[in-house]
């Protein structure tokens, strides 16, 4: 076995309190022998989960250096920081992993040092086109190895896993530099600070930051300790320039003028936690917002994050800021329409399996496949879980691996249980009936006791609690009439009258726990 | 005192379990007369407040025909019906309410009868343009009557109040009929079904599909209780022209071939109740999602609830249904940017207010004004509750009211502290900790029992829950130490030491909840 990639997913508001999802790789353990990781780049969807693979089974990471990087700094901050062995390697270097040959190939993205991976086997060669855009004029100068891609796909390619993110945009992406001269356009005509927020890992965006910058007489100043690694990181291995004098701490920027700073920052998707979100709300310790700011969101909202990041920009607005966001100010990482045909015709795979995307993207890159002339019988649309076979005639779904999805809340994953409980409570919260019961007869030893979170305001609901306490001895009195008293039926006599009389006077349901004492 | 429009506000992730949010009306009652509700339009955020304003004072409520329709149905379906008096009004034709002399002026937008609202008072006249749009096209052959503002606004504006929705957007909204045209090509070209899902009160889009449907041999079906009443309400007023035999039930649809069948739908925003989600995720009693079917989303989501939407679109690919939205299918109600430049050049008021949008949008439409030649110190952005005084040379906040949102749960308002403990439930979830303790000496009675939802799976965390129960002991046995028994402190001692040792544990923070017997 062969291991591509190990990311990370972030919750919707449908997984209350999980902080991530991550696969169950417990079915690495099951048979076989796991030869390593390869990682495509560092973007925490590719690399998030890599602390919790290698404490299943305990393999070599290959990836380029950056990527390695930010991935070690990934696994060392995680519990129990697993040990990790990383293995560099060199775009057009194949190397050896068991029985399989792997070929790095690069291509342009919203990070550096991104990378398409081949992986040769006895049966052909399997090709994952990693995340990726044809970008003609990167910040870098170093466009997607088409000379490379062309002769893999000229020797022949059995099977290509490709990116559906953009499928659904028409055309090209934008390149990165055309956001460099809005960049230009605004920080130039800025009187104030200028403050800029994207993805922590997008070095070329903080590339372009540093040296318009500098060219406008500013320095830049970081805030927020995701986007300070970053910083470190990529400079330490000399993908980011910083201009001779270029960056200087916080604190220090506090005492320039106003005109000659630049703040970067992460909390570009509205992170309640982030620094841009406490400096939104008047929280952030060092830096507050006033009027003369221009704050530029240089990343466009992940679908689930629109309402936050809108209200991160009206409370700027609130404290005077002027904000820029939208299309001028970022470009997609992700191949649009043309450059995914591109990438299709250059390879011309016998077998083709859409892959990163939601299901209706998916469904929309095998269309767009079948467009440019591979076989609709030769294209496979899988989810999750799903084993693929490929044969030298034939691919088709052989089975699924007994896998999911593990919902992490703190130190270890959630079940559906505890979630929907979740969901409950969150709904309309907790009423907790206390009853202490003479062992013997049944009887109540004191009145019964009510504690509600989440419900109604206890202090301003005496009636309502009084009359739940009434129907409470009511219930009790009355399985006691039935003869032997079951705490289990008493239970169940209390939630369902509270139940009942709690939806009527309310129109909510909450979570009813009867605790009973026997003495 | 005179108020315009009663709205209501959906709930976003940060207010869980609240079904909706509305003015606090008890202002209405703090002294002064009020002498009616004028309603601009009968969308939801217009008029869903109407049946808590009604409660709170008993006043006539004044529109349009279908405006009083919908509001009245919205009334009688509230908890407690209230009574209301609905008094017709119809456009150019002013009517006296109290001091004030009221006009409604007829606006385009995305349900029909729809009005600008004109109050004269001693001072001059104040204009609510109300949600508008300058459709040049109306399907209902009836735009914006421009001839009617171009009078009011030559007899002089004292203020304008103008929604702020699409100020954002450059150019002209395009007009209705160009949806038209693509939902006709799209009904002309498919095989199966087709299912359309839209806003329920959008007669317009509604009165397309109707249209369309019947040109293409096609009879239309309702799925769900609010589309189908908007159709009755709608053709009971003739604002909707059902073709003879256009409309089936829904039963009778199944028995027809599927080229012969459109089904409208409301669920456009991917509300977890509606039909659309039920049928995309297998649930409707009547329609099961197959190959060959076209949906066409034909509405855009409303902020934070495109992961929703997302969801339900992935569901019904994955049941083989082709789905079709975006921009060619839907056309905004709201005015973009020229159609708001041209509204204040029309009706040059002398001082102008934003309103309807966030707080980003009103700055921009403020700006917008100040662009079209309003002089900026007769502008002024509000917040909800802040008074605006206004006289013949002056605009400026005269103090703020006593008033704020309503979080509507079920039958009653929810307060800050119940909606901070289901943020921490949903988040965590609850322990209870149950100690029954003798009265005298404070020893404890028997093992404390522990019961826990949303916070790990009980039967999965046997030594957890023990060791908590060992926590629970020490922690009484130190309280009882301390000389004279506590209840407030054996609680405080087992929340603490509970409260640590399980957040090392697990990294969570379940409320914790110490229940304590004395015996």
């Amino acid at each position: 076995m062969l291991v591509v990639d190990a990311g990370l997913m972030f919750p919707d508001e449908e997984l209350p309190g999980i902080d991530f999802v991550i696969p169950d790789y417990r079915i690495l353990t099951a048979g076989g022998t796991v030869h390593g990781v390869v990682l495509t780049h560092g973007h925490e969807d590719h690399i998030g989960s890599l602390p919790y693979l290698l404490q299943t089974v305990s393999v070599p990471v290959y990836g380029t250096p950056l990527t390695l990087g930010l991935a070690r700094r990934r696994v060392e901050e995680a519990a129990g920081s697993p040990k990790m062995t990383g293995i560099a390697v060199e775009p057009r270097r194949p190397v050896q992993i068991g029985p399989f040959e792997v070929e790095a190939v690069h291509v342009s993205h919203s990070i550096p040092q991104a990378c398409a991976i081949v992986v040769r086997t006895g049966a052909g060669a399997v090709v994952w086109s990693g995340d990726f855009k044809f970008d003609q004029t990167p910040v870098d100068g170093q466009p997607t190895d088409f000379s490379r891609l062309a002769e893999i796909g000229e020797a022949g390619v059995l099977a290509l896993l490709m990116d559906s993110t953009n499928v659904e945009r028409p055309g090209y992406a934008p390149s990165e530099r055309v956001v460099g001269v809005a960049l230009d356009e605004i920080i130039a005509a800025a009187k104030g600070r200028v403050i800029v927020t994207t993805f922590a890992s997008n070095v070329h965006r903080l590339q372009q930051v540093f040296r318009i910058s500098a060219h406008h007489g500013r320095k830049v100043a970081i805030a927020g300790r995701s986007m300070a690694d970053t910083v470190t990181i990529a400079s330490d291995l000399g993908v980011l320039a910083i201009p001779r004098g270029g960056l200087v701490p916080l604190e220090q920027a506090r005492n320039l003028r106003d005109h000659q700073v630049t703040l970067l920052t992460a909390g570009s998707q509205g992170e309640p936690l982030s620094a841009l979100t406490r400096m939104a709300t008047g929280q952030h310790r060092m830096v507050t917002i006033k009027s003369g700011d221009t704050v530029i969101f240089s990343a466009t909202p992940i679908p689930g994050n629109e309402g936050m990041v809108a209200r991160t920009i009206d409370n700027l607005y609130k404290h005077g800021a002027e904000v820029i966001s939208g299309s001028a100010v970022h470009a997609s990482g992700h191949a649009y329409q043309e450059e995914l045909k591109l990438m299709l015709t250059i390879l011309h795979p016998r077998f083709f399996i859409p892959v990163h995307g939601e299901y209706r993207h998916l469904v929309l890159n095998r269309r767009l496949a079948v467009a440019v002339g591979v076989p609709e019988e030769r294209t496979l649309v899988v989810e999750n879980g799903q084993i693929i076979g490929v044969g030298p005639d034939r691919i088709a779904r052989a089975g699924a691996a007994d896998t999911g999805s593990v919902l992490v809340d703190g130190l270890e994953g959630v079940g559906t249980v505890v979630l929907r409980d979740r969901r409950q409570l969150a709904r309309d919260g907790v009423l907790i009936a206390l009853v202490a019961l003479e062992r013997q007869t049944g009887e109540l030893l004191m009145e019964p006791d009510i504690v509600s979170r989440g419900f109604v305001y206890m202090r301003e609901s005496g009636e309502l609690i009084e009359e739940s306490k009434k129907r409470i001895r009511e219930a009790v009195a009355r399985s006691r009439g039935r003869g032997v008293t079951e705490w289990g039926a008493v239970r169940s006599a209390i939630r369902e009258a509270l139940g009942r009389y709690l939806f009527e006077r309310t129109h909510r349901q909450p979570m009813i726990l009867p605790m009973l004492v026997e003495v």
